[in-house]
C-alpha cells in the first residue's frame, strides 16, 4: 500500500504544477516573512493589470451588472479572479482544486450565449464562484483534506453546484479545510495550512478557512462555506468578510461529501461568504428562487419572502431594538472585540435604533450539548475514513515547527482522547436536553418584549463571533460564541467592524475570571500579536429568518459605514 | 410499592366514576354484541335530544358560524358533544381524561365573552376539541397508557393547547392510545382497548385510536392526534374520518409527553382528525396563523400560504395529474382497498383530471429504515418508564381472551424480543441511508414530469392507507403503507371513500405473492369479517406542502361526492 505521506505529497505536487508560471509571485524578503499583512500584495505585485485590479476590487452588484451588460466578459472577469486567487493561494495557501481551463471554457460558453441570445443564463451570469472543498463538482476530487479520499472523483455535481451553474455562475476554485472539518482552523495532511491574509502568523479560522482567506484577498467575489459550529462565521470574522450561517436546510446540502455524515442532530449548513452583504443576499435569493426543495429533500420548502426582507415582522425596519451580548458568561472577549461591540452600539444609536444588553442564559450547557452530539460518534467516523490509508487523525492545530504533534502521533491515543461513542438512546437524551434548552432560549427572547419599548421582542442580537480576533495558529480553541447559535439554529450573519489597533486596543486590568479558560484567554492577549486583525460581530436572528437577518445586516452595515465617514471627516 | 395492577384499576375506576349517571347507556342485547355497528347508537339511544343530535351532526363550518353568531351557545354545543363523547366511550372505550365541569365552565366563559363584547375570542370560538392523551393540559394527567405515569399532573399546557384555547376552543376530552404509542392499535394497561365504531370486533387503529373512534362517532368535531408511522392516518382510515399527517414541525409539539423522546431522526408530528376537510383546513390555518415558531423552537417558520392553497404550484388546480399506487411491492391490498382506489380513479377522471399509475421504488428499504430508527433505543426507553411500577411492556395487541399474552409476559424477554439498542455511530449510518432514499424518491417524483402531460411532475400520489380496512384486534401488523411517507416526510391526508360490502368485495383469485407476509395477508381476507369497515385512501403531497394537500384533498373529496350523487341517482 502506498504510504499516506506519498499520496499526500503527490497530490500537493500536482496542485503546484497547475499554477501557471506567469502567475507565479516573485517572493521577496517581505512576502516571505510570516508576520506580515499580505492583503494588498495582489494589487501591488504587478501580476494583475489595471483592469484586473478594477474588476477584482468591484462590488458584486457592479460585477453582475457589467457582466450582464456584456461590458465585461466572463472570460476577463474569471481570468482576473483566477489570477488573484492564485496569488492569494501563494500567500495564504487557501486553495485545493485548481482547474483554470475548465473554468475559462465555461466562461467562454457564457460569453457566447450572451452574445448570441442577448440574454443572461441567470442572475449570476458569468460570475466566478469559489466552493469549499467538500462541495462536489462533477469530475473533480473532493478529498476534504483526507489522504484517504485523494483520487476519488465526483460522478456528479452537488445540488448547489447545479443551482449556481444554472444561475450562470462560473465555479472556478475549491478551497482549503482542516482534516475532519471539525476544527476552527485550517490544516490537513494533503494541502497544509491556510494563514490569515492580514497577518500570516494568525489563523484564517476554519473550517471554511480557505474561503475566508480567499474572499478577504478579493480572490473570489462569492464563496460558499459550511458551518456546523462556526465554520463559516469564524473564517469570515477572522478574515474580515461577511458570512452567513443560514438555518438548517435553507440551502441545499445534497451531493456534498462531509464529516460525521448522518449526524442529523445539529446538522452542518452551507452558506455564503462575500465582501458585501449584497453578495450574501444575491446568493441566498438566487439559491432559494431555484426551489431547492425540488432537488434536495432536506431543503426547506420556503420561498424567498420580500415581505420578511422588508422586515414586516420587525416594524418595517423603523426603530429596531438590538440587544448586545458583551460576553457569554464563560469567556470575556479581548479588548478589540469589546471595542467592536461599542462601535456597533454607537452606530446603531446614532442611526436612531434602540440598543439594550443581552443577558445570555445557559450558554455553557448549549456548548456542551453540541460537543456531546459531535463526539457521540466522531471517533468512529474519523477512524473509518483514515483507516483506508493509515493517515493519522490530526490531534492539534499547532504548527509542526512549534510542537511536532501531527507526525509522531499515536493514532490509538487520539481516538482514546476523543470521547468514546455513546448509544443511540443516550443520544436521544441529549436531544431532549437540546430541545429543552432551545425552548428556554426562545422564551428568553420572547420575554424581552417588555424591555424594548417597541412592542416587539428584541429584533436581533449582536454578539461577538469569538472571544478574540484571529489568534495564532493552534490557539483557536473556544468556538462557543458561534456554536450556541448552531444549537439554537439561529440565522446568523458576520459583519466586519474594524481592525485591531495596538495603540487603542490596550490590555485591560484583569476582571474576575469566570473560569481557568477565561483566565488563559485574558493572558494570551498582547496587542502586538494581534495587530491588524479584523474585528467583527455576529448579527443573530431567528430560525429560518434569513431574509430579515440580511435586511437587518444591511441596516447595521450602513450605520457602521456612516459612522466611519463621520469619524474620517472628524480626523481631517 | 403499590402493584401496577392496583394503580391501573384505581385510575380506571376513577374514570368510570366521572361519567354522569344520566349519560349512561342502557346496554341491551344488541349493544352488548361485539360484532356490531354502533355508530348510529348516539342518534337512536335517546340520551341526546333533537337539538343535540342536530348539533353533533353539523359540519364544522356550520358549527363555527352558529357559535360565532351566538345562535348556539358554547355551553350547549359542548354539552351536546360531551354527551355524545361519553356515549361513544361506552361503546368503543375511546376516552382517557374526562373533565366535564372544567370544560363547561370554559364554555360558559366564552359565551359570556361573546355576549359582553359581541366579538369572538378567535376562529374556534366555543368549539369543543378533543386531544390525544399525550397532549398536556395544565392540571390534568397525561399518563399515555403508562401505569408509571398515572398521577402525574401537567404543570402547564402544551403549546398547541395554548394556541387552540387562544383561538377559542373548548378542550373537552382526552383520548385513548396504546402503551408506548408504538402500535397501530389502541390498548394499554390503564384504559384498556378501543374498538372500531363500525364493527367492534375490529380495531380502531392506532396509536390515535381513541381520536379515530371518537371523531367517527361524531363525539368530537375536531380532534388532534400524532403520527410517527401512521398513528393519525391509520385510525382515520379505519374509522372513516379525515386525518392529516403534516410535515415535521408544521404543528408545534412542545409541551407534550411522548414515547421515544429525543428520537429526532423521523419525528412524530401532531395533526387533526375531523369529519370534513373543512375541519382539517380550519385546524391547520388556525394553528399556523398563531405563529407557532414564536412558541416552539422546532415549529417551522412558514406562514399559511393562500398562494399554495390556491395551487399556484399545481397549475392553479386545473387539470391535475394524480398517480395511483395500487400496491407497494410488498403487500397487495385486500379487494375493498383496490375498489376504493378504482372509485377515486373514476371520480377524478370524470372530474377532468388525469390519472396515471405510481411505480413505487424501495418501499421495503424505507420501511426497514424507520424500523431501524425506532428500535435504535426503543427497548431502553420503554424499560426506563415501565421500571417505575414494574408494569409489563405490552408485547402483543391480541386481546387477552384470545391469547393471554399481556399479563403473563416475562418482561426481560420482551426487551430481548425488541432489537437491542445500537450506537450513535450506527444510527448515523441509518441516517445516511435514509437521506439517500429520500433523494432517490424525490428524483422518482420529479421524473414523472415526462409522463403527466401537464408540464409538471405528478401533483399528488393516491395510495392505500393500509393493505386492508380495519382488521380484527391484534391483526394490524403492516404499517408500511403509512410509514414510508413518514420517512419521506410527505404531507399526507386520509380521505374516506366507501365501506366494505361483502356482496361486492369478494375474494379474488390468489396473485403471485411477493412474500410470506403478502400471502398471509391474502389469506386473512374474508368479506364477512370486514363488513361495513370504512374504505379510505391517502393523498400524498410533498414535504411542507400542507396547503396544497388540503386543496387537492378538497378536489378529490368533491369528485367522490359528485360520483356518489350520480351513483345514487342511477340507483333510484
Amino acid at each position: 500500500m502506498t504510504s499516506w505521506r506519498t499520496i499526500a505529497a503527490k497530490k500537493k505536487a500536482e496542485q503546484l504544477a497547475l499554477i501557471p508560471k506567469e502567475w507565479t509571485l516573485k517572493l521577496d524578503d517581505i512576502t516571505q516573512q510570516v508576520e506580515v499583512d499580505v492583503s494588498s500584495i495582489p494589487d501591488t505585485c504587478g501580476l494583475l493589470n489595471a483592469k484586473e485590479i478594477q474588476i477584482t476590487n468591484s462590488d458584486l452588484p457592479d460585477l453582475l451588472e457589467k457582466l450582464a451588460a456584456g461590458e465585461w466578459s466572463s472570460v476577463s472577469v474569471t481570468t482576473a479572479f483566477y489570477k488573484r486567487a492564485i496569488i492569494a493561494h501563494q500567500l495564504t495557501n487557501c486553495l485545493t482544486e485548481i482547474f483554470i481551463e475548465r473554468a475559462l471554457a465555461r466562461a467562454a460558453g457564457l460569453d457566447d450565449h450572451l452574445q448570441k441570445t442577448g440574454t443572461v443564463v441567470g442572475p449570476l451570469h458569468g460570475l466566478p464562484v469559489s466552493l469549499k472543498d467538500q462541495i462536489n463538482i462533477k469530475g473533480l476530487e473532493s478529498c476534504m483534506g483526507y489522504v484517504s479520499w485523494v483520487g476519488i472523483f465526483a460522478d456528479k455535481n452537488s445540488v448547489l453546484t447545479d443551482i449556481l451553474e444554472n444561475a450562470g455562475a462560473v465555479i472556478f476554485v475549491k478551497t482549503n479545510i482542516p482534516q475532519t472539518l471539525m476544527w476552527a482552523e485550517t490544516f490537513n495532511h494533503v494541502f497544509g495550512r491556510t494563514s490569515n491574509p492580514f497577518n500570516r502568523s494568525l489563523t484564517s479560522g476554519g473550517s471554511s478557512g480557505g474561503e475566508g482567506a480567499l474572499v478577504a484577498m478579493r480572490g473570489s467575489p462569492l464563496g460558499v462555506g459550511s458551518d456546523i459550529g462556526g465554520s463559516i462565521r469564524i473564517p469570515a470574522a477572522f478574515c474580515g468578510t461577511y458570512g452567513l450561517r443560514p438555518s438548517y436546510g435553507r440551502v441545499p446540502y445534497a451531493g456534498c461529501v462531509n464529516s460525521l455524515e448522518g449526524q442529523d442532530s445539529a446538522p452542518s449548513v452551507l452558506g455564503p461568504l462575500s465582501n458585501s452583504i449584497a453578495g450574501i443576499k444575491t446568493f441566498m435569493k438566487t439559491v432559494i428562487d431555484a426551489r431547492p426543495w425540488l432537488k434536495d429533500p432536506l431543503a426547506v420548502r420556503k420561498r424567498w419572502s420580500d415581505d420578511e426582507y422588508n422586515l414586516a415582522d420587525h416594524g418595517n425596519g423603523q426603530n429596531l431594538c438590538f440587544a448586545i451580548m458583551w460576553d457569554d458568561g464563560m469567556i470575556v472577549p479581548h479588548p478589540p472585540i469589546i471595542r467592536g461591540l461599542e462601535i456597533v452600539k454607537k452606530a446603531l444609536l446614532d442611526a436612531g435604533h434602540k440598543v439594550i444588553d443581552w443577558k445570555p442564559s445557559k450558554h455553557a450547557e448549549m456548548y456542551k450539548c453540541l460537543g456531546d452530539i459531535w463526539t457521540a460518534g466522531a471517533a468512529e467516523d474519523f477512524s473509518v475514513v483514515t483507516a483506508m490509508t493509515g493517515e493519522p487523525v490530526i490531534a492539534s492545530m499547532i504548527p509542526d515547527d512549534e510542537i511536532p504533534v501531527v507526525d509522531i502521533v499515536d493514532k490509538h491515543q487520539i481516538v482514546d482522547a476523543l470521547a468514546p461513542g455513546i448509544s443511540a438512546y443516550r443520544l436521544w437524551q441529549t436531544h431532549k436536553k437540546k430541545r429543552m434548552l432551545r425552548e428556554e432560549y426562545l422564551q428568553l427572547w420572547e420575554d424581552t418584549a417588555g424591555m424594548t419599548g417597541t412592542g416587539r421582542a428584541v429584533d436581533a442580537i449582536i454578539s461577538p463571533a469569538a472571544p478574540y480576533t484571529a489568534v495564532r495558529h493552534g490557539q483557536n480553541k473556544s468556538a462557543q460564541y458561534t456554536m450556541v447559535w448552531n444549537v439554537l439554529d439561529y440565522s446568523t450573519l458576520v459583519i466586519p467592524v474594524s481592525r485591531v489597533d495596538p495603540t487603542i486596543d490596550i490590555v485591560k486590568a484583569p476582571h474576575e475570571f469566570y473560569n481557568e479558560e477565561d483566565k488563559a484567554n485574558y493572558n494570551i492577549y498582547n496587542p502586538a500579536n494581534f495587530a491588524n486583525a479584523p474585528i467583527s460581530v455576529q448579527l443573530v436572528g431567528r430560525t429560518l429568518e434569513e431574509e430579515a437577518v440580511i435586511a437587518m445586516g444591511e441596516i447595521v452595515d450602513k450605520a457602521l459605514k456612516r459612522a466611519q465617514v463621520i469619524e474620517t471627516q472628524r480626523n481631517i
